[in-house]
């Protein structure tokens, strides 16, 4: 996520120059066959650029709506996914008390050794399962044992990372351990114990949106006419402006270039913008960023648990929050 | 659901020759008519034709939009069967456990044995939903023998597809289970038996969602007459444009062909990606890829139930995904 | 609901004739002040013409975008309709069960026979419930013997159908039962019991969001406007076109006449669509087919019976399906 | 609301004239002035004017999206007001029995009058409330004696009234009965509470809801600068159409006078009916009809208690349903 | 939030002066270049600024569309911490009384006044939560000893201040005291126990919702080129004008000057207010008042704690509620 209030120049031309050289290239050959070599048939009239202009900024502006959804609703997810890790987080540390409170279940009250253990194992797997969920959205499953392995105990972690979709298999974790908690330890009643299991219900459905929004891109047929249109745009655009322009005067119409150059490069600009916000987990400029989420919810999570050696909040780099 | 980035060519290629083709034609008809054979009426205004396609944009334009949110409306259900099919199968595994703990039950505990069965049970059925409501989307009965019976009891399968509408017969075999596991067999308690009922509470407006879809197509008016408006965009089209290229020279009406058929193609293009974009369930280019998401639901359900000998993911077939 | 893929020609020209015969006439007269009568002055500037036809484009773009809401409102409505019905209906079945479950009632279990006849008797209802809310929102009470009073006993449906608002009345009924089933007889639990009651909750929104539908129209104000406006378009058309046309060449003006009418007509139909579109529930072409849902969850509650004969669905009556 | 399907024409007359008048008036100060006085430098080109003229019919289309939105969520709250008063009344009848079924909680059985009363506290009491809620929102405290205070004990009532927000306080003493009925008299066991507390919560999303439209008007900044907009571009119209009026023959710059208020008229109708659908709860013409609404709750929930001597339905005064 | 139906002149005046200033000065030079100083072939066709006028629109609509919806689900995040705030208060004080019924808990009905501490401390916890929530929206944490010290114990409150998120501890610290009222004192039962952790849930949800906001801008890339394409357009504009102003009459060319400033100006404060509306914590002049918010909330609970002595409501200052 890009998070200077203004998009710095040098960011804005790093991706402008190739269309700008592109579209002054393509406009002085117009030019220059249209003037010195005399191809007067080039000048085509206003009317059918011009509606075709308006058609394809209606067919981008729709393409751009599209896309931004896509956007807010994967951050939505993650503000979702924050929610729910805190609300996680409280319920394992105030639902897992010392008292046995399970029907039918004899057995001793927990002691504070024990309960900072649980807390702290059931807390941890939540840790592991936000950086599983983002492993697996960016697809970087070699960042697994600085990221999900410190959260878990050893032989889960191992037994997780081979499996086709590790976070479904870490939130089973925590529901066999739920079982546990009701069935043989007694820490938890039954009330405790179907409130818990639905936020895991609920952290399937926000583990599941995202994978969702990754697995299926902006439909193809959409996305991909939205460029063709542009570009189609910006080829006509010179034909029907150079008459125009040649009409102010003898030369004038070598006008064409930058004026054709600067409404195409908008047009571009628009569709290029929805474009590169179409993907919302791809690691890149526009991204959720999901990196500083997941390090701030394990802040909290761990303040929670009363920790105090934190670490620090993942800075921008270049302007930009992964 | 088409997965490359950028169409190729040839599939554009597929669908736009001919309409490519007639519009060539119709627009050399009027030229020639025009020029040759000397129908000077039929050189009308451009402001008609403009004012038109403004209006057509604007109309193409709404439809678009349904057509797109229809799309996303089956891609978000069947989003949701995935999460559910994970939660309901995560609940069987964890809830139906060795202790008897219905209230006023009198039985003996569960074998490992007994729950392997009912468990595999219990998720084999989910798997048979999942494909049962795929096969009722696509119209195709025929794959039954292959899709669904599998993970049904050899009974319970033939005594399914006889009946209007097997998903919901199904879910109610599933309901039943619960019955027997809350009431005969002590399984489930109260909380785990409702807790799992609301699961097939969600399952039931999944499906009942999807066959909405389904079944009510996008209201005929409203995407009937965006196709007709198109067509008398791009028939007037040629005619409100021969004059104004007339204007740039002598023969240069000739020019007509190819820029008409150009805003023509485009018009007509933008109205076909919707068009084709409407009916989300229909096992074609644009489709929900529902054959690889069952699937993908179909390992993640067996990896929890521990097997290992899965099934491969769905490839694609000449870039498309169904 | 129309179901034909395309509109049929003569669907299209018995809506559209008035229409069109109205704007030729008008056309043609304008057109004979103008060029035979020597009212020149009838000829006025494109100008206001054209920016009110972008602005009514937009305008009616907005109403049709409303209509199109509310239909799609409606018929998720009764979408939802369908899933609680086998909510409902599946429910019924597995809770009400032969065991005495409910906490200090003593009781007897039920026979085979008495739970048939409760099971028959709390789905009968739910399909006497759902046929109820569609002659309410269509107006019919005079249907109430032949879709209602057989799913009621007939004490039941005497008392009803004479009330304000029979389906509410119906659904007091059931919740009435499912007092009775916890608190006399026994056969539900309190688990049992508010799940089910949470069903009738959601019947009542989805009732009553069809009555707020019915009830409140699309706000005259913005609804009566878009055709104010559609006309005043479609009179000032031949205005601003005529000039255009005389320019072409003498007597050309008459040409005003075909295209002023195609452009108005175009107008009209987008206007016309998005009018027919707004109220899903009066029975006519463009409603939600209610009598086809009703039958479908008809056929899919009595399956779940174990009866085996059956209604036969409905079926569209010249392409319209109500 | 207005409730004809067509506006009557002296409805819109009482609304036109005024902004009819000042445009006439413009329009011929600017003939005036142009013609008879020659201030030839009046007339200016089109295009700036209609540019603007798209650019105000987008901003103005926006707003009316927004105002339209805060209407229908208006309505939808009402909707739900209805629903969950229904809802309540039947948790209130069907669950407040004779039965004491509370734990911990030694009673005696409820006598059929006890619960005549106590049921009629309860239903009458959700009467008090959608009253009070409506009466706040129209800023109508003195309308208490009449539309509140008949369905409250009267110290209840007193008590109430002098409160920041009665309404929130209606509720507590619903939940204040609630607790009572549980852990005093026993009537409600702790599923019935905790249900019948759900529906508090509902309730209290349902009137924070319309609270928030009320005291949230439509964002400033958006709405008022769509006025200035609007009477912008009404007064640069004639400017931009004189000219081409000019054009047309000696003298026919006059007739700029009827186009030009026309096309303002339009552009101002649309702003004007979007301003005036910004705030659906004053009591105005294009409000929600919560007077109507309440009624027909008061009427089904009196019906549910056995009552028959209803109050009549409310009718439309003027066509103006309140 | 401005809060006067229509904005005062000296507002708009105050932001609007700058860019008015800049456009006169720009315009005036561009006019002196093309008149005094004959730089002729600063005259270019309209065509392509017209486009481009039109292009820019649909992005500026698109742009303030999407800042127009933050600030209405920032205000609908505040409705909802409204609505949960009351809901909190009634359960507090309707849940927690003097019978201790928790299952086996062995411990004394609570006094009058020991109930009064703890309805009291419950209750300003929740509103030192909505204090500490607009606290850290706005980074305000200097004002913590003013908003949120008061309704905290002062050990609470001091640890509390400390930490990375406080409103996150503070709703820690009601789940431990629910528990506490659970397991030890034995005041709450298990079903008042969980509904009122599904409160806290709820609330988690909302502090996250404006976190969500708070954090994530509108993507920059978006938000950015709105301003910069109106830039672009605004400078386009009196090039695209001076040739047609010219061909009114001699010296006609001047009043390019105020009407390309209007023009400019139109479009650069669409832009602007989309600019403003984007954020809606900032504690301007468009913001969510969530000072007024806050104190309403308080003034609610303490009088249903049944205080008397309350603060006053907070009043605008220069027309804007905070």
């Amino acid at each position: 996520m890009y998070i200077r209030e203004n998009l710095r120049w040098r960011v804005i031309w790093k991706y402008a120059w190739p269309s700008l050289l592109f579209f002054t290239i393509y406009d002085i050959v117009v030019c220059y066959l249209y003037g010195p070599l005399g191809f007067r048939s080039l000048d085509i009239p206003w009317q059918p650029v011009g509606t075709l202009g308006v058609a394809v900024a209606f067919y981008v502006g729709f393409k751009n709506n599209g896309s931004y959804d896509r956007f807010w609703e994967g951050r939505k997810l993650w503000g979702g996914i924050v929610n729910y890790s805190r609300t996680w987080a409280i319920e394992a540390l105030e639902f897992v008390t010392s008292v046995v409170d399970a029907p039918d279940v004899q057995a001793s009250p927990a002691s504070a050794q024990e309960l900072t253990i649980r807390h702290r194992r059931l807390v941890y797997r939540q840790i592991a399962w936000i950086n599983a969920v983002r492993l697996n959205l960016r697809r970087q499953p070699e960042l697994w044992d600085e990221a999900v392995a410190p959260f878990l105990e050893p032989a889960e972690s191992e037994q997780m990372r081979g499996l086709s979709n590790p976070p479904t298999h870490i939130l089973r974790a925590q529901a066999a351990e739920m079982r546990v908690l009701r069935e043989s330890r007694g820490l938890l009643n039954d009330f405790q114990h179907v409130t818990m299991m639905r936020v895991i219900e609920e952290l399937f459905n926000l583990q599941g949106g995202c994978e969702r929004i990754k697995n299926t891109p902006f439909p193809r047929q959409y996305a991909y006419f939205s460029a063709v249109f542009v570009w189609l745009f910006a080829l006509l655009l010179p034909l029907g402006l150079i008459g125009e322009f040649e009409k102010m005067g003898p030369s004038h119409f070598w006008l064409t270039v930058p004026f054709s150059v600067l409404v195409s490069w908008v047009y571009y600009t628009i569709e290029w913008v929805g474009h590169h916000s179409e993907d919302p987990f791809e690691n890149e400029m526009n991204d959720v960023p999901m990196t500083a989420i997941c390090r701030n919810i394990e802040i909290d999570l761990r303040q929670l648990l009363g920790e105090t050696n934190m670490p620090s909040k993942i800075e921008p780099v270049n302007d930009i929050l992964y």
